[in-house]
């Protein structure tokens, strides 16, 4: 077989977006522990039944079903909501309640490629399961912000509505739909097509903007500022905000930066009918979802991506044969002192050669010791940034290349 | 649906699992990266001409194929080596070489479950691409017995043989299957077996044991030496080590612990005609696996496992309705000294349900405030394993949740 490709959808993560990928899954990680969010992972494949018939038909046509070598149908992890509902089915007696777990997996959906959609992605959650205090709605919207700061994005603001508004102005689905695209095609637009629809779109707009927080948004609200959120700064009660999906039953929020007007960075709310599913009764959730893709998009358009430069700090050359246990030695102390470390790995190769490895892998320093240098006790420090050659003991490149870490 | 399930041979993991889990992995990844190991990723889904005929015969028969929406024949990942083989042919011009690389994803295998075998599980490989030099041979061996060490093995020992040594000595891929059971059936049973396809058992052994190190042997010992490993105690040349695979060409290792004598820890080799298989050529590489599910095995049974208590290390409980403020006001500062704490989130609650939940996730410290408390600016600390109560200012809990923390 003659060059091999990745499917259409499909993408190798070389270790330049790899390390950035990892770091911001560490920091998400980071912030969910904080507010006591537990880990929790499902298998790729599940029954298709349990798959089946939860998204709505559209998305049941997206899922990889195939049956296994026991003839099973089997499906590919489409989100990781409804595995969440199985595992409350499957596991209720060992879990506490509320149950407040992250998971972090991909998910694999076969999306038309050519709307710039993967077909496998990361999905990154926080839900809440078990309680349908207003404070666990908070506590996921609060733990959303901390994570937007956390990532670097200046000004991150979380829209908050309540679908129990439109239930209370009598909104038709449809309606709901029509609202939902607000942010994208504009105030003349959307009113142009309620009215095409039957309604009066400027009596229906003013409506809503004269609407009243409901209880559960008071709730919310009156929360958030005693965690020492704005109103007006860190979160706006926004009662345009629709939400695409049927199965938000009450507060549903989503997560914008103004430095990134393109989209959203998260989305959720409250479905307190979804989690039961499996069990045949209501069991009361709360969640949010971040977009990894979206995340990385934005992050790159607001420079705050953090430092994608090589892991290893130091490559540690090798003169010439017979100066390898030199070589050898300096690697052992470096990384006895938790520094990523490299020994150029071909005794033979000319110095040049090391040093443009060194530069292809962006490794910000080379140590060289030749028999010279040795006799002294040093070594040359050479930054690869500059090209600037220091000379000093192996404490001394200790101490510049810890410095070069922290700035 | 009634009464979910995951399907056979695939695992739900749980928080008290995941995060030990996941313990381990950060471990793994320091050192790796330690070493100057890249991250990389790849596909979950390949083409299936890509797996086919890779892994033999029998392997072909366990990937799981199926065809996609597009009606392309796709296959689940079965291993990271044939992924990592199509990436050197698909992006070799942007990869540093050598290509140093760690991979931590699932593989998918439809494994007969009767012998204990999972269909979903974790590998954990470190390769190095595109050197022939026995340094990578030892980089690669002195990685896997750092990461032995800090995840707690007493005395890892890596087993070190040379296929070479089999050529020499012309023994055939049956003997070779043979001597590699030693481990399992001992050696009177495969003297039995070699004299059972013709061969005088007693006198191979003789000559295996009288055998001396091949060249590329001498030079890894030597290198390892370098490196402050000791023959003997941290690695072994052993003539009768084996391995199953058919693709390693040179040298090959096993990290054992004598205090796990189940298996080994990890598994690998020099294989150089593997990679190079999609662009037609010989490119030489080394790796070694870990066996996630056996290290976690291992850590249980020598007691090591990570401590798998709550991540979360305070409930600040919720004395009364009117008391929220004073426990946001806690969680905040607890927080914002990046101790990771939960609110409870039902605030009409009795503190009894409360302290039961927080014994339940196993949180080590539960804080409460009281009107009381709150007038002399304290709060009570409750350690949940002795029920001892301690009161004492936020500042006092902080101190106290750190101070358990780093024990």
């Amino acid at each position: 077989m003659n060059s091999p490709k990745t499917l259409k959808g499909f993408r190798d993560i070389l270790p330049k977006d790899a390390r950035i990928r990892q770091h911001i899954i560490q920091s998400m990680k980071m912030i969910f522990e904080r507010f006591g969010f537990d880990p929790l992972e499902t298998p790729a494949l599940e029954y298709a039944s349990v798959l089946l018939g939860k998204y709505g038909d559209e998305a049941d046509k997206l899922i990889y079903l195939f049956k296994d070598h026991g003839g099973r149908d089997v499906g590919m992890r489409y989100d990781q909501t409804i595995p969440l509902a199985r595992i409350i089915a499957q596991h209720h007696y060992e879990l506490p309640m509320p149950f407040k777990r992250y998971q972090i997996q991909p998910v694999w959906r076969a999306e038309n490629t050519q709307k710039g959609r993967f077909r496998e992605f990361l999905q990154c959650d926080i839900d809440i399961v078990g309680t349908n205090s207003p404070i666990a709605d908070a506590e996921v919207i609060a733990c959303a912000l901390e994570i937007a700061k956390t990532l670097g994005f200046p000004s991150p603001k979380m829209h908050i509505n309540d679908r129990a508004l439109f239930d209370t102005l009598h909104l038709s689905k449809q309606e709901i739909i029509i609202l939902d695209k607000l942010d994208k095609i504009g105030k003349d637009a959307v009113i142009d097509q309620l009215n095409g629809i039957g309604i009066n779109g400027q009596e229906r707009f003013e409506t809503l903007e004269r609407s009243k927080k409901t209880k559960r948004l008071i709730e919310i609200c009156s929360f958030l500022e005693l965690m020492g959120y704005v109103e007006g700064k860190d979160f706006i009660v926004d009662p345009f905000l629709a939400r695409g999906l049927d199965y938000y039953t009450s507060a549903i929020f989503e997560l914008k930066d103004p430095s990134y007007p393109q989209g959203s960075l998260a989305g959720g709310g409250r479905y307190d009918n979804l989690i039961g599913i499996f069990l045949g009764q209501s069991i009361p959730a709360v969640g949010i979802a971040f977009g990894f893709d979206r995340i990385i998009d934005a992050l790159q358009i607001i420079q705050k991506t953090p430092s994608a430069s090589s892991i290893t700090h130091a490559l540690v050359c090798i003169f010439s044969q017979d100066m390898i246990a030199e070589s050898v030695a300096i690697v052992n102390t470096l990384r006895s002192h938790s520094i990523p470390t490299e020994l150029y790995l071909d005794a033979n190769a000319k110095l040049e050669k090391q040093l443009k490895y060194a530069d292809k892998k962006g490794i910000p320093f080379a140590l060289i010791q030749g028999p010279e240098e040795k006799r002294d006790g040093i070594m040359i420090i050479k930054r690869m940034t500059t090209k600037e050659q220091l000379r000093g003991t192996v404490d001394d490149a200790i101490r510049i290349i810890s410095a070069h870490e922290t700035t």
